[in-house]
């Protein structure tokens, strides 16, 4: 995917697993890069970043570090399905709030266009229709979804109402380098990283549930084409397109690692769907972009990044960074 | 429309236009009615109700309110269209939020169940479809619409997860006595108004807006069925079903007032949509209801109204209560 229009950019959660890739591959091209987070778990990848540390909440940390930007990648959500469900109001307080508080401050700064990272796999709820292309019922059973749904209907207001342009990517499940399941989320890095420490894998329900998983470098590519995007489509599904069930994602990682895993099921979560596979038809049309990298490839990539990187990775999960 | 099976309830913003029609409704069938708000317009009209003073934002006051009363009427929406859109965390925080808190007290009461009153005029946004569906596409063109929308959303997944029932009325324009257009909401409230006191009127854009008017009390009608309802749908339109254009308003007005009024166009605001008449089908065939009073019978009832109580009126008009 090549990028045509883009000179510089922020990047909202840039010391996260997609903010790392992002702000790598778009400095490697060029790109004037600014990364804003709380925190960078791996700064040593990030030579050729600004690294500006803030708090999403803190409206004058934003405003001051948006600035004049061509755009601004939306790649914060400060909670998970799980934890956004069991505190709404801490989610919309800490994820909404500033969100439009980020509208506000972009307005001002003079309009430059938002990407926002929405979720393919909540903001449909259950769905009748599989792959569910983007224009089926927005019904979520979380309030994960909840938010980000809210997230994007603002987004489109305010482009509606000052011009201020955006993309939302309603991504599924991204895996890959710098994923390293710090709050548990991811099921391939949360597998990888109790697989080599020879821990249990924890799955909720008997692994039947379907997920599309999309390998992150397939993900910046999404995210380049929707910054560059030009035609009049806002929203774009973005995953593989194919659904894989949980059990054969840890068989997969068992035949990379060539060795078998323990599993322990949990019980079936409410807030979970059986099945998320998103069409990625517009994407394909009006982006230009589809998925490059086989999952079996991608899964072997990763596995090698974690052997690669063992040591700093279980100093970041031990809080030692 | 009977009441079969509601003996208590609790009407938050029961001191408003709906809700003193509905609570004077309700306590004059025999039902124990608390009517919870800031303030009360007419409290000689609220006698056989128990009035409870207190600001919706304020978690512990809807705590002691609430109680364990067999159904919540939430008719609270501390904003309009036009205050939300220029305000829009605003009224997330004293909207939304209050609404989450006040899902999170109705489970630990004991989950009686929850009538929603959302926005038949906003939540669809740009239409294509007239009379509009509940299953349109909902992309609202006012923050207003969002919040309502975000709500429905989450009232939903607080029946799915926890098991709180709901019900959502996505209500188009209602009308009648004791709407006296205080926040200058309410087009025939505010036209009467401005008409007895021989003011000029001020209409957004030519007038050829299309708007869904309903007499209050058919709008009781159906918060009553809702209540009572025990059928699978938990979202419902509820409007006369047909369209009239804002001058058509006026001009009617005029006619049972039998004179001439003067009236100032205004540009055309963004966030109103041109034409909003929702289908009632569902809530036909659903709930048992239908419109019952004549648009014109309607209109007829709300002039003898503002007559007869119009030294009351002005008073409150005048801040005088």
């Amino acid at each position: 995917m090549k990028n045509k229009m883009l000179k510089s950019c922020v990047v909202l959660g840039g010391g996260g697993f997609l903010g790392l890739n992002l702000c790598r591959r778009l400095a490697a091209s060029g790109v004037r890069v600014r990364a804003f987070g709380r925190r960078s778990l791996f700064p040593e990848f990030l030579k050729e970043v600004e690294w500006y540390q803030g708090n999403f909440s803190d409206p004058s940390a934003v405003a001051s570090a948006i600035e004049s930007f061509d755009v601004i990648f939306h790649l914060i959500h400060d909670s998970t399905p799980q934890s956004a469900t069991l505190d709404m109001i801490g989610d919309v307080e800490h994820n909404l709030v500033p969100t439009l508080s980020l509208i506000k401050i972009a307005r001002e700064v003079g309009s430059p266009r938002i990407i926002f990272i929405s979720s393919g796999g909540t903001v449909y709820g259950q769905v009748t229709q599989i792959p569910t292309p983007e224009t089926a019922p927005t019904d979520p059973i979380t309030a994960y979804g909840v938010s980000k749904l809210a997230i994007e209907k603002y987004l489109n207001l305010a482009e509606r109402l000052y011009g201020l342009e955006h993309r939302v990517l309603r991504l599924t499940n991204p895996f890959g380098p710098f994923q390293v399941a710090l709050k548990n989320q991811g099921l391939i890095a949360a597998a990888i990283s109790r697989a080599l420490s020879d821990q249990t894998i924890e799955i909720w329900g008997d692994g039947t549930v379907v997920r599309d998983f999309l390998f992150v470098d397939d993900t910046i590519d999404a995210l380049i084409a929707a910054a560059n995007h030009e035609g009049k489509s806002r929203v774009f599904n973005i995953g593989s397109g194919q659904g894989r069930r949980v059990i054969d994602v840890v068989a997969a990682i068992e035949h990379v690692l060539n060795r078998k895993l323990k599993i322990r099921c949990d019980p079936q979560r409410p807030i979970d769907v059986p099945t998320s596979i998103v069409s990625i038809d517009r994407a394909r049309n009006e982006l230009g972009w589809s998925p490059k990298i086989s999952f079996e490839s991608g899964l072997q990539k990763t596995i090698e990044w974690w052997r690669t990187h063992e040591a700093k990775i279980s100093h970041i999960k031990n809080g030692k960074f």
